[in-house]
């Protein structure tokens, strides 16, 4: 039993939609190819985005709602039928049920506010998504993340314990979830983890990126006397702090505002900024070429 | 000669490439026989976007950018092909040539930041338009606009003249110009020149619409103490202040801003707004549907 | 026993730092005085602001902050030294000893982001006050509020129970909280309870005012096709929506966003402007003139 | 003779009206000093703000705006006065009057963006200074400058001609300009230059320092994958890009912008923060501490 409003199962059940993301070098008659194939199968689009990096010989990527009646029984076969299309336009696909929904694990350090906006908005039925588990390498937050029926794994990492403790979280969350979100989790992310989990890893860094890489951000901003904090959700790499960048947002700040009080507002930039990143990603808006995303919203 | 910088022919000419237009109800097939269309004429998709309402029963608009080698002699044939797709969807379209630059008529009083700003884009190249004329109810700005080469008609509004002055207007723009932009002009426009003009005429009106309607705003706002001052461009329909929203931008103010200051703020503001609302109406990237708009940008 | 992070006592004690704010109609003089005044009493000026409406004949506003030795103990006594400065000045004046805390009631319907938002910054040390009780016309939140080991107070509203529930409002918090935040309480506030609570009363109306008084400001932006929409923190008068406004914010939408959707994007400007100008309130930041706000922040 | 509407005379001339500006050490009793001070020698106090970086120890900020009768006699006598209090305070100080309107030089390559936009601001009497030339190293806007009637000193630099260049910049500028604006102006100034102008040379950069130092920050932002670019105003010192911040700005951008649409974005964004903080420096708004601004606006 729960002490918190009940509100995650707010979103209509769309038992027949599913969304398509394609990448592929552009050329002629991908549209069409594509469109027809879906109106042939009885699919209706609802919603459609596209976009050509350069139309001579550039990338080309697209973002696809549909609903067909059936789509649980007519799944498979669509996705068999598409390969071969997909294969002679070199496209890179997926396509995702929405009644299929992503399982999160939301990775935790001591500061509980990205958290915390993560489950008023998921408990709120914004984000439609389960959260699977929480993993902390730290014990504060179990009491408060049980009572929301999520179970929380307190997995500590210290300098000797680093190897056993990323093993650990990888035992914990991989096959069972779909994406992780870094929400202000402290420690660095092993290359082990990332590497099944490339492009579905989602960190929010306490600067706007490229400024302020590391660890005291809020710090350096107040040194340099900018006028303008930020935060930046990235997907995580193997480089610090230089994934694909999906969403920044800032605020302004004056010389009134010491280290502290930057803190404060930008606590509040970084929940909102994880928390649209988040959403993104859990709507499929979200393609990845190179170091860059492309964001359909 | 003009003292002014030239910079409005730095944009590529796209001699082969066109924009389409397309509202109609929402059905099952019109992307894949749009897309199978373009396909089967030569035609090259390079952007589209597209926008349904409500997927059930709701309206479909669509906006297409694509290339055609041999553009010009091959239009009128791909519109007359296109004739019979549009009626069997009930849609409304249009084609536009990129090469076919929109002629626009400035509309100002007095006050001068809208043209200026105007100006200024398009010289730099920033507007890819042909700004013919210049029409005003004051003299003052003629020999500043004719430094620009471009002519400047000073029709003088007063009580008495209201009905001859909308007739000279209407004789010097109509069939002459494809868009009138009100930059600051502080006249009622007569029914006589909206009819002809129905979404081509746009509007900058100094506040956060539908706050503060009619003309003095931004005494209201101080009036009323608001703390974000804003301004609106919409297209011009017989209601004052109520046709459709195209853009609004804000910024923030605080109790130490009297009238003149809102004003010299929202200066900034006003331009910023009526400039981007003219390039997205250029760019063909605007649909309107009942009292609203459909912004692809 | 809280299953919540305990953080609500981070502030420093400032247990001889107190804050003044003024009001009286401008003349010569009257910085000198009061700052003569503080120095010859021991006390230092850590921050200080200053507006004057008009300097000819309008009216100043001042904000203080200082630090006294001993405070505690002198209060009454500078108190009633000030009395005489003030009264030949004309001025509206009051002194805060920070270590004095604010009582604030949060009144809540059912909508709970507001008062999520409030408790959460409340518990991360942001809002330096006492939330000491919540009040409702509905159960719902009950154990949630409790959660954090603050009474909650369900007082049901009915057409028939309306002068009762009013009454039994007013007993519950007059004279135990100094400050009163609707946090989408969607009940009109009786002014049996304004008028007690003048400028002590904070709502959070869910539109950008004067625009979409009332209240389904979403659908009414949704219907007029804004392109921004907003929420407004304000005190309460008996002028429904029309009182002083103490803090605005917005966020940009598009022709996708639907009223619901708009509803959950205003969700969280509503949380963010009604902590800021809660905040501001506690802080003493706020002068209230005519209908009008002078906010030092 | 100008074809420019002249609107820089519209400021009321406030002929007694002075701003006083106040660094030093914090300690008891500075406030009630100053104010004592201005109120003995009959000035009265129009608007004030200050500020204390830390109450205990740290450094305090004034900025003082004040009418006296008879200033222009009285304003020699006013600054002997002071200079004995400001001794014992330790504090670097200065007084403006506000009919002495500053001197301003701006420079300038061949972006001509930010010099419109001042020449604009400045005759519509929104920028309350004399602009008395403009230094070039390129021709090119040499007849738009002087339409305007103000000299245009074109200065070609090249490697050669470096040390020959800065000789007659520093001659054409030195004693006859309060302020050095350099509106896109693509060379290093020479230290010989900065020294005599230290805190008086503002600049603009086309990114939101401290990201994207150097030459090319809208290729980098493209390159990094950005999703907000901005602009920043800041005086110039001996470190590229390095010295203290006075204004930031910026906006979102997404995948569909390239290095020219950037670009095309950042212009405006440039404009509009070269000019705020250009308007803050004509007003007395702005002290700097170490490498940060203190900004009173």
């Amino acid at each position: 039993m729960s002490i918190h409003k009940k509100g995650h199962s707010t979103k209509t059940t769309h038992e027949n939609r599913a969304r398509m993301l394609i990448s592929c070098p552009d050329g002629p008659g991908i549209v069409a190819t594509i469109s027809q194939f879906l109106h042939q199968h009885g699919a209706n689009i609802v919603q459609s985005d596209q976009y050509t990096i350069d139309p001579e010989g550039g990338m080309f990527f697209m973002r696809i709602e549909f609903d067909l009646l059936g789509l649980e029984q007519k799944i498979d076969m669509l996705k068999q039928d598409f390969a071969s299309i997909a294969d002679s336009f070199q496209m890179e696909w997926s396509i995702h049920q929405l009644s299929n929904k992503k399982k999160i694990a939301i990775f935790v350090s001591k500061e509980d506010h990205c958290l915390v906006e993560l489950l008023w908005q998921w408990q709120a039925g914004d984000l439609d998504a389960d959260i699977t588990m929480v993993v902390s390498n730290h014990p504060d937050m179990k009491e408060y993340v049980e009572s929301f029926g999520i179970p929380y794994h307190h997995i500590p990492v210290t300098a000797d314990s680093k190897a056993e403790a990323e093993q650990k979280q990888l035992e914990v969350v991989n096959g069972k979830v779909d994406l992780i979100v870094l929400a202000r989790y402290m420690q660095i992310v092993s290359p082990a983890l990332i590497a099944p989990y490339r492009n579905r890893i989602i960190n929010i860094h306490h600067s706007f990126l490229p400024a302020f890489v590391g660890g005291k951000p809020y710090a350096q901003a107040y040194e340099r006397g900018v006028k303008i904090i930020g935060a930046t959700a990235h997907y995580v790499t193997e480089e610090l702090d230089g994934g694909p960048i999906i969403e920044q947002d800032i605020q302004r700040v004056s010389h009134r505002d010491d280290v502290n009080e930057l803190k404060r507002i930008g606590r509040t930039i970084e929940r909102v900024v994880l928390a649209r990143a988040v959403k993104w990603h859990i709507d499929d808006a979200i393609l990845v070429h190179q170091n860059k995303t492309v964001v359909f919203n």
